[in-house]
């Protein structure tokens, strides 16, 4: 039985990169809580099944996972043929967390201004300057988010956060994005304990939050999805705070299904609730959420928890969305790295 | 590989009485949907254990067991003494749904006013009474949900309909409560398609609707429970129809954890929800829903879906609330054995 204990967030990383290797090394998130085993991906197609097989998820360590994966590419093969087929293999690896894209049309546009003897080894930088952006975002997002845990703290009981599936540590090259605000929080003293949603199908929470959380010494409880309501009926949560895979320039949020549930039952009972949501997660693309593409999943992720029906030998009809869309009018606010805005006001931050 | 197919849900029967052996035949439902085994409770002890391991569950059915249970315990010993203590065995299994002190409390009345050689007797034709008037309550619940979906059904296109847990066939005598009306379209010719959410954590909906809705040839469609608020986002629920253990005089309805945020979503995309509720779950004694009972469970049925965390050996802390209150106002009605009412006009049916 292994015991990973961690100091602060910023000693473990999901995603380091070995240069030297040509490669990275990831930690292989669906074995997780059961064990820490980490993973090499030393081609394209590594990079892309490892994003796919949501070995490494989370919406920005998918994009630094896909930088680093398009300059592996490169130094196997810097045509820009080879390019446009690498960035399209990883581009179709998951639909809907926009870094993705974002990451990849930044890497492409560093490869193509450079002769082709320099590509890797140019995106390759730019892989670095992504991992060390988000990491710098984190901070920043987190210290903004303290000051609303602060303005929170009653004398010494501790402020009761709610989060859903995994904004954490893991999903990110820092502290995390919904998870910043409660590491620094805890790291500053100030007494926090958070409500984490198990988040089915995948279990994010019960397998990854729980497991970060405890590795930082941060008090939790975790529950099922469907009882964020009624702890929150019951006095029981002071903030909710969640991540983002995607945000439309109007503030609709796109997130982990459940997300939308969890701001109708933050409205019900005058909880404040804030996504943490680092800029390359801004889609400035899309007017409102109505178009972002939902993944859907596969039905075993469902059929697994119940067994099989031998009675249904053709298996039970799934619907298996991976995202909702939680529309701007149910959140207190959007937390970037700028600060913290309503959901209607991004542009305010971002004047673009 | 068992094929179980119903024409009817009268043609299946989840707990059978059988006065000629002194006991009952109840269906394991913690064996399905993967076999379809039955256990015969024949003493007071196993009736109370039939419904504390939730091999008998649902509001009605406990009360049916409870009753059952409760003759066979006066069958084995009619003394006062006796009848208190079994009744006190029995009312301690699960503290929310209120039918079983309802039919424990019809029970020992008719026993304290016949002699002891008479007691067992009386009391199980009072358990056959509670049977039969389930039966007939279903049937009635039924015909008045029937109505409603049929205002909704439009040419041939099916009437979706979201439920939560098993309020079926399965958690009473007869068509189940916010089952029945399904069951009664799906024999009328109304194209009806059922959305079950899976109900963490012990998955009732996943395990046991999906099984009599497939047994009864109903279309139907699982989804985890965070999924209802999107679907009802994207219009694909005309009415959400879910069962109820205890509801208060004011119309505040407790039922399976959960069902307060779909009553958040359905109000947030104008969908009409309905509880369905046999007036045996009516608790006349309380004024609102803010004191009714809520079952803390064992913290082994939400870790069991995540696998254990080899870091932390003290185990993750779980909150594990079986039920939760949905506020009156969420509601769009209730509908019951005497017809369909608005939640707070409960007295207008049961005028008391």
């Amino acid at each position: 039985m292994e015991i990973h204990r961690f100091a602060s967030p910023a000693e473990f990383a999901p995603l380091r990169a070995r240069p030297e290797q040509g490669a990275i090394d990831i930690v292989d998130q669906t074995r997780l809580p059961q064990s820490l085993v980490t993973r090499r991906l030393a081609t394209v197609l590594d990079a892309a099944d490892a994003i796919r097989s949501m070995q490494v998820r989370g919406a920005p360590l998918i994009g630094v996972t896909a930088a680093y994966g398009l300059a592996i590419a490169l130094r196997a093969d810097p045509t820009e043929y080879h390019l446009r087929a690498s960035r399209a293999l990883l581009l179709a690896t998951r639909p809907t967390a926009v870094n993705l894209r974002w990451a990849l049309d930044r890497c492409e546009r560093v490869a193509l201004a450079v002769p082709e003897p320099s590509r890797a080894a140019a995106v390759w930088n730019e892989a670095d300057a992504i991992a060390a952006e988000d990491v710098a975002i984190n901070r920043a997002i987190g210290e903004h988010g303290l000051r609303l845990i602060r303005e929170l703290a009653v004398g010494s009981r501790p402020v009761n956060v709610l989060t859903h599936c995994n904004a954490g540590a893991l999903a990110t090259l820092g502290y995390g994005t919904a998870t910043a605000p409660i590491y620094l929080a805890h790291a500053a003293g100030v007494a926090v304990h958070v409500w984490v949603s198990e988040t089915r199908p995948r279990l994010q929470g019960a397998r990854l939050t729980t497991w970060e959380l405890h590795a930082h010494g941060v008090p939790h409880t975790l529950i099922v999805d469907a009882a964020s309501a009624t702890i929150m009926q019951h006095g029981k949560v002071d903030i909710v705070l969640v991540g983002a895979d995607r945000v439309a320039v109007n503030g609709d949020v796109c997130n982990k299904i459940g997300t939308y549930e969890k701001a109708l039952a933050a409205r019900d009972n005058a909880v404040p609730m804030y996504a943490a949501v680092p800029s390359p997660s801004i889609d400035w693309t899309l007017p409102d959420g109505s178009r972002i593409p939902i993944e859907e999943r596969d039905r075993e992720e469902v059929l697994g928890a119940a067994g099989s029906d031998p009675s249904q030998p053709q298996g039970t009809v799934v619907f298996n969305p991976g995202f909702d869309v939680t529309p701007a009018r149910l959140l207190t606010g959007i937390i970037t790295e700028r600060g913290v805005c309503k959901p209607t006001a991004l542009r305010t931050l971002f004047p673009g």
